[in-house]
């Protein structure tokens, strides 16, 4: 049988799991110094806590689980026979995979509405799974890396947020711009324009700015119908980066609140010190549907040293929402979060050479024997040097010397302790620096000393 | 819409998972101390990697994705009008969730049969999924935490598996025996007694050893026609813990296979000084099907103080198997492993309330404000904290004090630090040690000095 994996799916080795590791213990960190709490959900949900919560699209995409023994006892016989995969789905199963790490916390937090202290702060990364169609780069499993504040209005939250932006980045040593927006001045700008009923399409124009530019976007939305007027009207309100401007424009009282509400996430900014780019993006839209409030995405600084060539794109978003746990008959629950994207993150730190020294958390000496009573000297040094707090290997059979130093090599470990009769009788063993080709004839606790 | 859990499955809250992650973070230093590196698997593997590995009611206990689509389209028209689970089952679906760690062990494995330096060493903690009867204290979705070393047959590796025993229960504080035995000493004491047919069924009575004592086993096997003489021998054989002594009993080149192997064991611990109890037991019996050589178990030891009235059980265990990677075609590949029982360690450790200071990772201070102009006080300050290393909150509006005071005593807060007029004008603020009451008027820089 040929060993396969399932397509879209993907093994880590060693080396995959540290770099991945590092990204998601400086999120943890940051997450954990913002007062966010450590939350971690099953796999499985049933499929009526996740059924109709992303969509119809979504729908198709959630991994569903066949109930376990005899699966078909009970179906319809008459949709069985005209194989009606859609009627018969929620005959035989009532399980499915986590789409997102949203729609779980809301379950969570709407079961224990009693016991949890609000406002609550969760964090939680975890894998999540959809059935996504096979192509490059696109992954069935992944890990999202969320971080959400349920239970209070306060826009002190969308500045820790923001703030949470800038602190994970700096530490990943990538550069990037950190983007606000408010749901509420999209709104505004329906009613300004009298264009309540089409305005999810031209939002969904304006989002494609990065990529077709205001030509494109022009182009397109008087395709749709917009006026010179309208147009001219719309491009003015977004393409300020400025508060102050944009209010002189823009003047309905949903406006206005939606002005207010930046305006007070950038005061209670005013002494931080961003290391990021940090600006009001009018044309940010973000999954519409879902956001009421304040709105977030971060992408990578084009402008910054080394960075000219990365692909653009979201690598971080998040925003505002109220009433998410109301399927829950939970209602009145406002909260907000965002969330990295980890899989990009991971490619542009590799793209970048940012990760640190590769060997962290490897193996740091391989212990070589000469002859088999040097294996067991090897063992027994090996003891102590693990004990010492040395991550040790030990080659197991006293084989041909290069046989053992190609071992190494393929371990990359940083270096060998080579142990035969001379170093036995004399108690001074052999370290070898495997980078620098550097060797030393000393005592094991000279190599303790030089490792620790 | 009730908010609801598959059934078997359990959300874990904060304080669960810092405690899950103890354990985990103590068993990764351990095996990362003994050169062994992280893998990680997808969650979902393809159903023929997973079917016929675990027996006929491991494969009723998988896991089984249904395709995505219109799943029914090409399922057999006969078998679906007849309702015939089991045929129809491979028609629908392909994929299935991890059942253990191993099989996909084995499947990296061989595919990277070519890349990987053998031996390799690996260890693995990860999610599994498994279709148990619904009962109370089981659960359907579990961790293991397994370390394998694969392409060697070296008895090192066995030591080596025996100290990691040692120092893992070491440092979570908890007493333990760790027991080996040899399967091929079961082999040769079928051989001996002449009943290599039903020796499975000897071994499993003998394998009872700890929940129906000597007398249980000798009524069982003497009903398996078992004679007073060959009672007599076996119970010789299995009884002693001194391989000397076993040795005179049992005397086929089988055996005598075995107590070398685990002569050799002995002899590279030699100088190991034990934390806990390590010995033969020639009873133990442990996946007879799966293991060919070294067998090991972890138990409670209910003589240690203070742990008398735990219950009894398997807390790890491990062994070595050939050709763990022949259903895959790649024969002759040795291995030998162990994994910890995760579940069981922790309600231990929660029961013996061994882990340390349940607060470790979690919030140490929250900001109290008892204004609107100390709530932006209270945010730069918070800033401060935050990039002192503090792990810092803030109560995110001015509301009543009692009930700031109230949210800081349900997130179990060591500290707080209240703002208010006198104190944002004088620049000393109120910091409360919530443990002990004992309050300090001072400024952010003794507050900061004083919690790093």
């Amino acid at each position: 049988m040929k060993p396969q994996l399932v397509a879209g799916t993907r093994d880590l080795a060693p080396i995959d799991v540290f770099r991945r590791n590092y990204i998601f213990d400086t999120i943890r960190r940051v997450y954990a110094a913002y007062g966010f709490a450590p939350l971690e959900t099953p796999a499985m949900e049933r499929l009526d806590t996740l059924t109709g919560k992303y969509g119809d699209e979504g729908d198709t995409l959630l991994y569903k689980i066949l109930n376990s023994g005899d699966f078909l006892k009970d179906a319809n016989a008459e949709q069985l026979a005209e194989r009606q995969s859609a009627k018969i789905l929620p005959q035989i199963a009532e399980k499915g995979l986590r789409y997102d790490l949203t729609v779980p916390f809301a379950r969570f937090v709407a079961m224990n509405r009693h016991l949890l202290p609000f406002p609550f702060k969760r964090y939680q990364i975890q894998a999540v799974w959809r059935a996504e169609r096979n192509q490059k780069g696109r992954y069935r499993e992944f890990f999202q890396c969320d971080a959400d504040v349920v239970g209070s209005p306060s826009l002190l939250y969308e500045a820790e947020l923001m703030q949470m932006f800038d602190q994970v980045f700096q530490k990943l040593g990538l550069k990037v711009i950190i983007r606000i927006n408010n749901r509420k001045l999209l709104d505004a700008l329906a009613q300004a324009l009298n264009r309540k009923d089409d305005f999810l399409r031209i939002v969904t124009i304006v989002d494609k700015l990065d990529k077709i530019g205001w030509d494109g976007v022009e182009r397109e939305l008087k395709g749709l119908g917009l006026t010179e007027e309208e147009y001219a009207f719309l491009h003015k309100c977004l393409r300020t980066h400025s508060i102050d401007e944009a209010k002189q424009y823009l003047k309905n009282p949903r406006a206005e609140e939606g002005f207010r509400e930046l305006q007070q996430v950038y005061d209670l900014l005013q002494g931080y010190q961003f290391s990021n780019h940090f600006e009001v993006d009018f044309t940010l839209a973000r999954g519409l549907n879902y956001y009421t409030g304040c709105i977030f995405e971060v992408v990578v600084d084009k402008t910054a040293a080394g960075q000219e060539k990365l692909v653009m794109g979201s690598i971080a978003s998040g925003g505002r929402y109220d009433n998410l746990t109301a399927i829950f008959d939970l209602p009145d629950v406002s909260g907000v979060g965002i969330s990295f994207g980890a899989d990009r993150i991971y490619d542009l730190l590799l793209e970048l050479k940012k990760f640190p020294d590769e060997t962290f958390n490897q193996t740091q000496l391989l212990v070589l024997s000469l002859d088999d009573e040097s294996l067991r000297t090897a063992f027994a040094l090996a003891t102590r040097l693990r004990a010492a707090g040395i991550r040790t290997d030990i080659y197991p059979q006293a084989a041909k010397f290069k046989k053992q130093i190609e071992y190494a090599n393929r371990r990359e470990v940083p270096f060998v302790l080579i142990i035969g009769e001379t170093e036995r009788l004399s108690g001074n063993y052999t370290l070898k620096n495997m980078r620098t080709g550097e060797q030393f004839s000393q005592s094991i606790e000279q190599t303790i000393a030089q490792l620790t």
